[in-house]
């Protein structure tokens, strides 16, 4: 069964977020929109990559009450080094999960069990826990932040109208579709 | 476990292709790159806008050697019909294929079961039948092709040059990043 | 075990019927008799013809008090674009149910796992949601809605007078049997 | 699963025919077109009217290269005595099977536990031994032979011609339909 | 394990008793001595002389305040024409029951699996359903209702009469035997 | 499953028999007809006067060629002593079998768990050690060993004569009847 | 596990006892001491001589407030009469056990399953029903009942002086041995 | 299952014997005779009391062709210095086997589970490793040895002479019995 | 799972302990420090050399609120022999545990099935018995007991400072660290 | 079952060493003795002393011929970046071994199911693969690597020497004992 429209399962995990260990449970996605950015491993190549895209975009999601997550299965304390040595790890102001228990990557279905490490999953995720859009990729491949923003401002659209939805390549602003019997075998 | 970087399910389906009733199956798939894009029904609202985002890129797709595929779970008679009637689909030239047994739906995971409609999944395969990416969301948020083809020209990429990986936000022609003990914790 | 005397299945479908999409369930079956007909599939070559018998013959039906109901496994989408495209299928004043989750064509025992569609079977079911009479077809062979007539009221008058039974051929009118010790071997 | 298109199973029995007892089996079936009609019990009321009903048409039948099969589960014996003493029977000139083992009436789901007796039901087999049509009544509801004869032609003349299917209401000598593309969403 | 001794099991089964249908169950056999005989089928060669034996024993049977049944696997419809059609059967003032559904051959272990047929099973039963003597012949080899009575007329002398017990040969007026530990080994 | 028409299962028991300890085994029973008769115990009341009464036979059993057989569940020793002592048993000139192991009295059928000891069984065997008839008593019942041996003479005469059939009271040269199709339904 | 100081099993057996048949159950194991002996079979050969050194020594067992009993698995009816025709067992004042329904062979694990007849097995069990010596022998050894007498006083004397233990060859009235730390490694 | 009459259980153990450590195995008891005596541990109180008084009897055990070896589940360590430092133990001439796997006490079925330790039990065992006698007691009564050389002798002796058996306290020169079956029931 | 953190099992044993027999359970471990030391067996070559270590350091674990238990699978008896004829056990003022159950080296996991015995294994156990070091060695390499001494402070210590760890080679005295953020990455 | 004389499992893992990645596998242990040393994460408190200890002591280990492995669960890539940030651990000569499968972690039953991290674990394993000595710890107890020294020692003796153990607190060069028969008890 596909993830779409379940609910995460209960976790618990320890993240190094502006300069201090916090606690993340599956009650910390809760009440807010969330994007989950799973990743392989700190210290490597493409992966301050991405953490940069997604920092130079975090103004756009805190707009839009959004919390980004970055989840590797390294553990927190790395996650506090690889902050303080990497210049593009560094811009992060949003939370670093470890998950060296692979209790995350097991839950959202992007576990490597042969290397102990995450595919590159995005999940957007609704105020009430449940995942909307899921997106993996091998790990050779990047992702691009603002696909994802493109994802999430869709996702709060039609959350916001239940009598419409979002045609494709629809951003912010554009017109959408409302549903009839009219419609049907029309377009 | 994800499908990542899993073969594609052996299968056998029936798709209406450029006027005529066509045979696809596992082996369709072999030999060259495809995009076997899923959406929930014929006749509906979102999916014809899906359909003409893709057949106005097709062009690109076809230049990078890539064929292009719609699947829902009606009959390839429907989809005759529903290309000879909406002008919207009547502008796909790539095969749209029925899959009223679910074969194909369950296989890759966008099956919903109370409904017997598929999830709108877009998947990224290589010519050996290998998926590389995955991309599903909730039926009320579409698509934009153009993302799929940034991935598509990504996975090309990382397939041609193995020992490099391309970073955040890469598309056609931009830089990429060689993985190499140096780069450890440097980036 | 034959599905003679049994009571329909729990089921719930969207249907297309006098240019509205409606509920079905086994509720709508109850309280009145019942006529339910499976054909393969919308926009084929002999289930327009089915149907227009079937509308040609609509006003004894419902003088006998009776619904019926036409099911394939296609949507109730593709059933409005059918009814309004097809000059056959155009005549039906009567729900064309979409099943699109196998579940109707499972509980009547007429699904095709290998095509994903119904045999040609129909069903007189009276008001307690009872099956009659089973009548199922390979799909090459036709049905003729006069006989179904016939064994509907055959149906109604053993209901009405239960002590009596109705002898081969029996059209309405005809005179009927009442069994007794008397007549044991007599006949 | 549906009988339709199955292999009749493997059987052995006793049946009481022109004045002698023989012995069926399925490879009595092969080779030419059968009709299987079974009944609940001899002697009783409905039974004869229906015996006599084919009797009646067995020329038609014959002359469709046809053998028409009665069973109950009754013995052979007391098939003999019903034939001898009933003048509606008498007429029949086809084998009368007893099935007191039960061993048909639950290969063709037909049978009745609680009173192991059969339901009223007529199978047109073709000459592998293919299940083609079924057709089931509760006991009260009595066949007509006619209906049968129609299927029966029906299925001969669609065997004969592969490409063709008989639409709705199709009797001997009428129109018959080629399916074809072009008739796809257009009848 | 052997019968003997145990309660007979609860059935339910239609019987032709002088000029009627009649329903008969375990608790007819309750209240008064009962002697159960199954033969093979209707309108055979040597059931109707075991049948014509019992009806001219029955005014014994009856002074010993016990009924007797007769049970085939046939219909109680072909019991009923048997009565009518055999000079031998037609004596019969006690209960044929028909047991098609075979649930008494089965309970009284007496069914032949490859016929669907009875042995030649007796049975006597005493008021409280308790089976008191078996007797079982291979079909070709008939019984003399005498020795049954005997047997009868013995389980009901030591019912009677707990201290004593039938010796060989015992005849209703024969001297019994009453069992002391002064007899231990002198007999 | 009834033991008739079933073979002897192996078994291997002691036996005294004209002054000697002798070894009876499943091969004893073949090639000549046999009486297997079973009863409680050695020494008690009712089983001498049934040995006696076979004793009595027993001219009429050889003349037959056929071996009568005693069962208890005591000992051969016990035996030994018991045809020394009682004088009744005295009589026998057939072995008195041993079955303390309850090897025979758990494959006839006979045996009460909570005693430990037999019922009164006798089965007729054939020369092949097929089982033709079965007869069982509640212990406080007797047999009379002429109806044994009728049983016996009929078994006889239908292997013989495989044709016929014994009718009812049947004894040795009284007429036997020849099943027909022209005696169905007439007798 | 071996029966040493477990209870011995409920049981119901019938025995042979100066004239009379009594009941014997666990229950009458209870509130003195005793002894149980089984041998092979009666009528044999060692049997009686060891009944008969029972019944030499009987005085002895009396004077302990010991009962004796003897089993066998032939039944009381056969120790009625042996205890009557065998001088060496007429001696015998304490019961004789029937075991036809091997239950105590069994509980007490001394039962030849390929004879169906008990080893030699002798037990000292105690008022409470436990048992305190187990001696067993192969059937052509036979046993020493002052041996047995000498366990039964051993086992007496230690349950009335619990701080005692009985030394090698031990006889009533010898001195016995007070275990304490002090002795540890000294004797 | 009675361990008499079946062989012994492959082991092997270290053991103490005339100052030197052996192995034993089941091996080591064939060939010869053997007497196996467990007892509960080194250093207690009257096991020494049970070796000395098999060592004041080993001469005749040695005479007798038979080997005696006591078992307890301590250490071959344990029993070398038990040897040393016991006046009692320190004459045992013979093999003190230690069993601290449990494989022997279990194998013999005399463990104690709550205690680790053994029960007081003897075993007589032949040449070809075939247990004849078990004498097991609970361990507060010890053993007298010359009891356990007398079932020896009658072991020995009935081995070599196959057509006796040794009647009740039969020691070494007493007379035997011929079994016959002229001495049934006459003892 | 390693046993460290957990709780030690139930367990109930025999000990020799300053002259006495005391009884030993789980607890018994409860309220202050323990340190367990398994090894092989009792009069053996390197056992006593380790005994003889922790009876010299005996003052130092008393002053640190610690008791000391020897292990080994001999009885209690063997202890006490031990301790009286060994001069280095004769040193030790801790219990000796008897463990012949095997129940203790079981629970610790450190039975050598094939021997009986138990590996060299110590265990420090904190006043709520939850065990805190694991150490175990294959036989033939013996223990320092001034390591044993070294674990158990640092175990108290940290116990006493739960901010607190012990770094490398710590010992009683020594600085130990304070983990906190601001050192991670850092030392 | 403990770990001691069991071969190490398979396995393949990557390790920072000298400036390099490299792979691990059991087969890097054998031809040589190896001691494995767990901890439980990078960039931690107490682990980077512990690492120190082991790096100052590394060329005593080289001159025993022995490899030195530390493994936690992270990833080689954090071991890299550990290694040029600590201080302490940048004098680690040898292997720092990733473990982010817990495959190691494991299969040394050191892991920590609700933390993903590994115990303090130390293991001296000998050149076939075989496990001669476990140290486990509680996190907060660092160990002292002189004794894993002086234990490797200790197992290289004994292994050289088969007939010699090394006695409590032995260190190199200390005299060893020759376990013999005279010995035992005399310690």
């Amino acid at each position: 069964m596909s993830l779409i429209n379940t609910q995460v399962q209960p976790f618990k995990a320890q993240a190094f977020h502006n300069g201090k260990f916090i606690e993340v449970t599956e009650a910390s996605l809760k009440g807010k929109w969330s994007v989950v950015i799973f990743m392989p491993a700190a210290f490597t190549f493409n992966c301050p990559t991405e953490i940069e895209d997604a920092a130079n975009n975090y103004a756009a999601f805190q707009k839009a009450g959004t919390e980004v997550y970055i989840v590797t299965t390294d553990t927190h304390f790395s996650h506090k080094v690889w902050h303080e040595t990497s210049p593009a790890v560094g811009k992060a102001q949003f939370p670093l999960i470890g998950d060296p228990t692979h209790q995350l990557t097991r839950a959202f279905d992007v576990h490597i069990d042969s290397e102990g490490l995450a595919l590159r999953g995005t999940f957007v995720i609704n105020p009430d826990g449940v995942i909307k859009t899921v997106e993996i990729h091998s790990n050779e491949i990047a992702r691009d932040i603002s696909e994802t923003l493109r994802k999430l401002q869709a996702a709060q659209y039609t959350a916001a109208h239940p009598n419409e939805v979002c045609p494709a390549k629809w951003h912010e602003g554009d017109a959408t579709l409302a549903p009839s019997l009219d419609l049907v075998g029309k377009i």
